[in-house]
């Protein structure tokens, strides 16, 4: 890791050190846009031509059928089974406590206003596969998506090298009760979602990471007033963490390699208060790497990251709201105090004993969240995700006649008589 | 207004009569992607040469003094302050209501999860302007923004023809204690709040109706990851109403030409649930249109409407889901029973007392809202939309070993060394 003293350098150095590689999707534009043209004209043909030469399997799309995923989950190993329980039984606490009961407020006498939650009604849910197999990500989509009552729920992976999904994805679906399922990936599947073919049905909202060519194609189809809306734009998976002199090194290295095994564009910042610590944690870092399967992945990945020194908790805070990254990690004694002030990120994971790998699985919070610096603006995926927020208004005769004025005055401002008429005539 | 009777037709053909007249930005595209790029190229000196451009005013960009607002509020027609008074208390009170305290839940013995709101930082507001003058859209933007606690709130609108912004908009931003506005409007102010100027801040989330150029600068910056997140896609302004065989058919003719004479694109659809009604309102119409000063503008907007014919309340209903109109405006009796079943609008204005205009202005709730169907995925603009909310998930020891099979167990599945070390190496 590339090592920084905030002290020895200017602002603009700092920023530059913080900056994400640069991503430009515009070539992949000219990849993608013909797949999704191809998906929109052709339908269910297009997404088996495309199936065909990136999986390998020429076979028609159909929805799996749910004595497929029944049958997966009665021969689905127990210790796994067991796993998904208790996972689904933590994400589901901690969404449905996102229900939120809105009052009816009556912010004149007679003029009453309130807002009432709606599910999206069809939602699309990209699971990615192929090799590996990532269920983690269909139970933090269909969960909240359940929840909010979404009456159609389409899961769409891609297919392994037997043309099937894995018999542990099949197997969640079956324990989710998920009966919209396609063994279909890639950016054609998003397009299919998108538009809607002869078997998979229209999706107003499309969830789910993917790699650039499914990044692409769900920017694209969010562009489109007749597409579908998207979670939210991506980059690549990053993590912040900050140690103090207290810090257990061995566990900072931990959870600096399980976001660098990632990929290789994975981006990982450590904000240390000692330059002693950030040498143990490097020291710490050597040893545990060598023992990961993955350790090529993840040293490439840190050979692009950053050590940075600050010179107090303050400091290091505030170099984390700059960053605004998706995972931030705290080892810090005394840790709550400092919560108030982080701004920008994803998630929290607070003290020595949260690992960022909990919170990607099972405690119950959300892992799908903004990236790239997304998170100075943008929420994870919350309840929220699968709702629109109606808002409703109610006057009495009463309540429009204590308002009429206000509104006929800046109706008559805005010089839209219409407007004003809409009152007058009713008084 | 074009009549049809569901009863004689398809639903196809249902569907194509819903259907708004179609826009392609693509052209736009061409014409603002450059205007952007100068922008970031060159600063408030492209500002400069584009007001002068586009709005004939050749003036170094600056922030507008405050003493100038100060002195415009103490000018201020005390009428229009009276009215901006009371909707701005109105539309503060049901924005208020939007914070929601959240409740820390232990979703195992030793795991805390729970969310955090947090302002986004900087927001850039677009006030259209120019020849209109909007303090509304001023309201219901920076209302929220204050409530939220965003740190920097920059106003952007075109100058007028003097080269000033208009004194009642000066005036409320005074009222409002609004401290970062400038007079430039169009693209080009919105490619200086995307990427930061000399004079204007960098913003990290856009918000604000305006013309195609405008809807297309923002589509633009929203997609590039260096740019800026916006509130939502936009399309022009649009309303359906239903009416009943009790309806006043004045009241609904008025409500369709306020929506009517917002622009010769704007969208009007009436939902009736008889013939007589049906013949009733246009009457109405037409003797209405004869007295406003916009009728040629509500006109053409009419020739481009829809009213249908529709059986029975329950058919009205889906009818309004499947179109998720901006506005929906109820004219129906006991209208209460009918609230359950709408989804898919951005909001609703129940009974024959609550026109369009109150929402526009004063109600309380927010008039930034979902169009061209983007109901059916989007919310309006509300308190959250200027908020991002963070996870936070706490493990003591003991929580960490309790869900320390599940997380490994999980880890081994995806094939993530590393995630699962994480947890190993705590324990």
């Amino acid at each position: 890791m590339k090592y920084i003293n905030t002290q020895e350098i200017t602002p603009q150095q700092l920023a530059q050190s913080l900056q994400r590689p640069a991503f430009d999707y515009s070539a992949r534009v000219e990849q993608v846009q013909p797949i999704i043209n191809k998906v929109k004209a052709e339908g269910d043909s297009a997404l088996q031509d495309f199936n065909a030469k990136f999986d390998g399997i020429d076979t028609p799309i159909s929805c799996v059928s749910q004595d497929v995923s029944q049958k997966d989950l009665e021969s689905l190993d127990p210790k796994i089974r067991e796993s998904f329980e208790v996972a689904i039984a933590n994400i589901t606490k901690f969404h449905e406590s996102q229900k939120n009961t809105e009052h009816l407020v009556e912010t004149m006498p007679g003029i009453q206003c309130w807002r009432e939650s709606r599910a999206i009604d069809t939602v699309g849910l990209y699971i990615p596969g192929g090799t590996a197999v990532l269920p983690s990500t269909l139970m933090m989509l269909a969960i909240p998506a359940k929840i909010a009552g979404c009456e159609k729920i389409v899961v769409c992976t891609p297919p392994q090298k037997d043309g099937n999904i894995s018999k542990e994805i099949l197997a969640l679906c079956a324990m989710l009760d998920l009966k919209n399922i396609y063994a279909v990936g890639g950016a054609h599947s998003v397009a299919a979602m998108a538009y809607g073919t002869e078997q998979i049905p229209k999706c107003d909202k499309i969830f789910g990471p993917g790699n650039q060519f499914v990044t692409v194609a769900k920017m694209l189809v969010s562009q489109d007033p007749y597409g579908a809306a998207i979670d939210m734009p991506a980059g690549p998976s990053e993590v912040l963490v900050v140690a103090d002199e207290h810090a257990n090194a061995s566990f900072v290295a931990a959870d600096l390699l399980s976001q660098a095994e990632h990929g290789v564009d994975s981006h990982v910042v450590c904000v240390v208060l000692s330059s002693e610590k950030g040498k143990e944690i490097e020291q710490k870092l050597g040893v545990q790497l060598m023992q990961l399967s993955r350790s090529e992945i993840a040293q490439q990945a840190l050979e692009k990251s950053v050590m940075i020194q600050v010179s107090n908790r303050n400091e290091a805070i505030e170099v984390s709201n700059q960053y605004a990254p998706e995972h931030l990690i705290l080892h810090l004694d005394d840790v709550d105090t400092v919560l108030s002030s982080i701004t920008n990120t994803g998630s929290v994971f607070v003290g020595q004993w949260s690992p960022e790998s909990v919170g990607d699985y099972a405690s119950g919070t959300n892992h799908t969240l903004p990236t790239f610096g997304f998170a100075k603006s943008y929420s994870g995926v919350s309840l929220d995700s699968f709702v629109k927020k109606v808002t409703f208004q109610k006057l009495s005769k009463e309540g429009l006649q204590n308002i009429s004025d206000t509104v006929i005055n800046l109706a008559d401002l805005e010089e839209l008589d219409a407007h004003a008429n809409a009152v007058k005539v009713r008084l």
